[in-house]
């Protein structure tokens, strides 16, 4: 094995405490009140019926700045709130900024010196590379949704993947919290790593709390996956 | 402006002395001897022509170290060498270890802090990420003529980085010490800067040893480039 794919949003920084963190400091700037915690929920819950409808052909395609953007504005209208084009552009944003998680970057660093490791998020490239530089993420390589014109889990994203790579899929282990993203790459013949993050989507989150298939590796954190790679190379 | 791209081959790298250095190390282990110079400097040399045969569609799409391993078994052939293929695929990983010419390192740490950097090379994913491994170069993006389908000075890539960042050509300026690649950058729009670097191709040398151009700028090297973006902010 050669190189190791990471899922982002979730598997490798808190989307959910940094946009509210982000949202209340914002609050407290502006000095009124909004409702940080439902305008993140809710934001994330558009993320996936937004890349469907580009994945099944119903929007063209459009990169996850303009996705976040879009449901932005329908938020907007939901919660009864004037955002001007300055705050739209300001709050999409937020998505840019994101914490790791506290074992991320030293298992990274930890995972670099025996593997290749690239992103591969359904992010853009540009929002991609600034949550990298935020966070500190030492990537050798950003391979995101706007390289391929494929959202994952469309099997375009994965291969792609491998081929830039130049490596054939049984060399590349996607390491997700996710369990959809997994079943996608171990159909394609990647190798796959599932990490639970069972604060993702905050204390009620009741999906991916497990593995639900034997994925090569299950790992409690980046570090414990480091010791399992280590252990059996 | 929001990012540098750089080429990579000569402007940050020294190809030529690290290949040299390389067929050395190789002609002592096997103990007979090789035409060390003559054998980098001819395949250099095969560099373009190949390249342009994928261009003008002579030949199907094939990324560098495919090119490379071609021009490398003719070399083989001109120069009554026998390579067997363990010894054909380990020298055309020689490309993938290069040195940084003596300021690469501190210029790019230095104008990370300001700019989005990022490689815009002939070479494919999968050889820059060994290069910049190798080398230690602070990339925050790897946009190399594999994503693109194209080499330079084909607009594609230029424009596909672009896109990529997310970033109109004027935010974006090409660092290079080849003034036909800064020719193609600026005609889309792009700002441009010249690093002069007289002894890529050795002590002989005929070719780019100045600026044929106003470029936005001409500096002597990265470190200069930084000083003068620093000056004019």
């Amino acid at each position: 094995m050669r190189a190791i794919l990471f899922d982002v949003f979730g598997t490798l920084v808190d989307w959910r405490s940094s946009l509210i963190e982000q949202f209340q400091a914002l609050e407290r700037e502006l000095g009124g009140t909004l409702p940080c915690v439902e305008l993140t929920d809710r934001w994330r819950q558009q993320y996936k019926p937004a890349m469907d409808r580009v994945r099944n052909g119903q929007a063209p395609w459009q990169h996850l700045d303009q996705l976040h953007r879009q449901s932005l504005e329908a938020l907007a209208g939901e919660f009864g709130l004037a955002l001007d084009e300055a705050l739209l552009q300001r709050i999409t944003g937020f998505w840019h900024r994101l914490r790791p998680w506290p074992d991320t970057l030293a298992g990274m660093h930890a995972l670099k010196a025996d593997y290749w490791l690239a992103a591969l998020s359904n992010g853009n490239t540009a929002l991609m590379l600034d949550v990298a530089r935020h966070a500190g993420l030492p990537w050798d390589m950003l391979l995101c949704a706007d390289l391929f014109g494929h959202y994952k889990p469309d099997p375009q994203v994965y291969l792609g993947a491998c081929r830039l790579l130049d490596l054939p899929p049984q060399e590349v282990m996607l390491c997700a919290a996710h369990n959809y993203d997994l079943k996608a790459a171990r159909a394609l013949g990647l190798k796959t790593a599932f990490i639970a993050r069972p604060l993702e989507y905050g204390p009620g989150q009741s999906q991916d709390l497990a593995a639900e298939q034997d994925w090569d590796l299950i790992a409690s954190d980046l570090l414990d996956l480091h010791r399992q790679l280590a252990a059996s190379a």
